[in-house]
């Protein structure tokens, strides 16, 4: 199972402490982390996830493997700048946004867009003419977030 | 002047009317329309371009430039699905959003994390832990949304 | 009808020559030049069709529309390296290669996948096992590379 | 160390059997197999590095996982076309070449262009101007191509 998880490079720590619980919680269960490859929540999943022997994997903006950060197994070298958010998230088969910025806005568009379930800790809301927007899954907590997607990633409805 | 137009490839009656005005102002302005290439929002603000003599680019997520509306003049042809959005909104020195959907956000998603000015008519607005998120410049009717976005692509503050 | 025109951003003196008169030729026949829009070749081929009045996209790999070259008249902002050739040859009907070096072959390799036909000017030739690979058209000089370009993209077998 | 194996789609059998010695030799020395992820010289790669436990990456071109051949442990869903292309060559610290086709022609021209050693078992040579182009490093056989591009990927000089 490969779950992305998306979030601003750089991210308040309260954020980080959510990555990492996510991280730790995804190796728990075997799944995979996908994401950006760079610092903030990318750097705080990553280390929750090999923290517990968990695999992960970065994909990266720039032209170095030397951008990712040191939690990355599997760097992978796009150089395409943010035009790599939609390759992060189609990489998943759901998606967990934790917090973020306009990039991690970009990316819930395209997962969204792509049919890829998203839940969302501490993230954006939608709106639409005054209306909520409910196509974002909200999760309390990382465990709840982790369990959410990976029923969402095996199909199941929320 | 490079003005980038973004909304859905299906769209309201209403929705499409915003776009042609839009597009009629932007030829007035003598500014160029930059779109995605296909269908709805895009092709009724290529087809209000055109029909006061504006030029208009579509920048195609497909392979074939048979894929662009009637009255795309030039079409860019990327073979990259969606990931040809952030070209779409980097081409445009600002943005205008018509109602739209996950595509559209995540266009907004790119152009704001790109510093390029986002002017929407009836399109998504956006929170963070319940507070409203501004940096989307609401206007009123497409004569408006024109003059914010030359005057924004101009580096002018609004 | 556009035509590709692609090369070395460093190119001789013969070569930038070469391409000013592809351009000239090509803004005769009433045909948009498509390039990479920066320097050497790119820059040599817009100046050449825009002294006749041709017009000029270039599809740039940078962030900045400032990158463009003094002669692009539409510049297309990719933001993503050098992952924007393909779309440089697939926004042409056919592709004339100047010179060039290693970018140019990519450019040249994805011509070919995408079924673009490809006339050369002093440009690289391909074999495999020994043999001559002759799906580059080697023209002798620019009137030629453009007349062959111009038939090729109007689907006529040379 | 992570190396790319380029090569066709549709391939020969001489050439499967070159690329599936080559994933078990890069298998045996520890390196992970980063290809396309599809049919042909990337299926026979992935084949022999996990019939000796070795780790695979696939960089797709479509927008699904189950494009990816059944040797694929990690897919990238990149949903880019052969716009991937690049994406493949970059995250590699060496480049294999097996026989291979216009796709793998664009390839080898990304990884020159951004000096990423290029090691050719029975693939395309180059030449400008009917001099021999001398970039591709010629190996004999896929023991002595994996050798090569490890010492490569070291940053030894060949």
């Amino acid at each position: 199972m490969f779950i992305a998880v998306i979030g601003g490079s750089g991210c308040s720590r309260k954020e980080a402490e959510l990555a990492q619980a996510v991280g730790q919680e995804l190796a728990k269960q075997g799944a995979t982390v996908v994401c950006g490859g760079l610092g903030g929540v990318m750097e705080a999943v990553c280390r929750g996830a090999r923290s517990l022997g968990g695999r992960t994997v970065g994909i990266l903006p720039g032209n170095s493997r030397d951008d990712a950060n040191p939690y990355v197994e599997i760097p992978i070298v796009t150089g395409m700048g943010y035009a790599r958010n939609p390759i992060v998230v189609k990489s998943g088969q759901a998606v967990i946004a934790i917090g973020g910025s306009f990039g991690t806005l970009s990316e819930i568009g395209h997962a969204l867009q792509n049919g890829i379930p998203v839940i969302g800790l501490n993230t954006w809301s939608l709106s639409r003419g005054g209306k909520l927007e409910g196509s974002i899954i909200v999760a309390q907590d990382p465990v709840e977030a982790v369990e959410v997607a990976l029923a969402a990633a095996r199909g199941e409805k929320p």
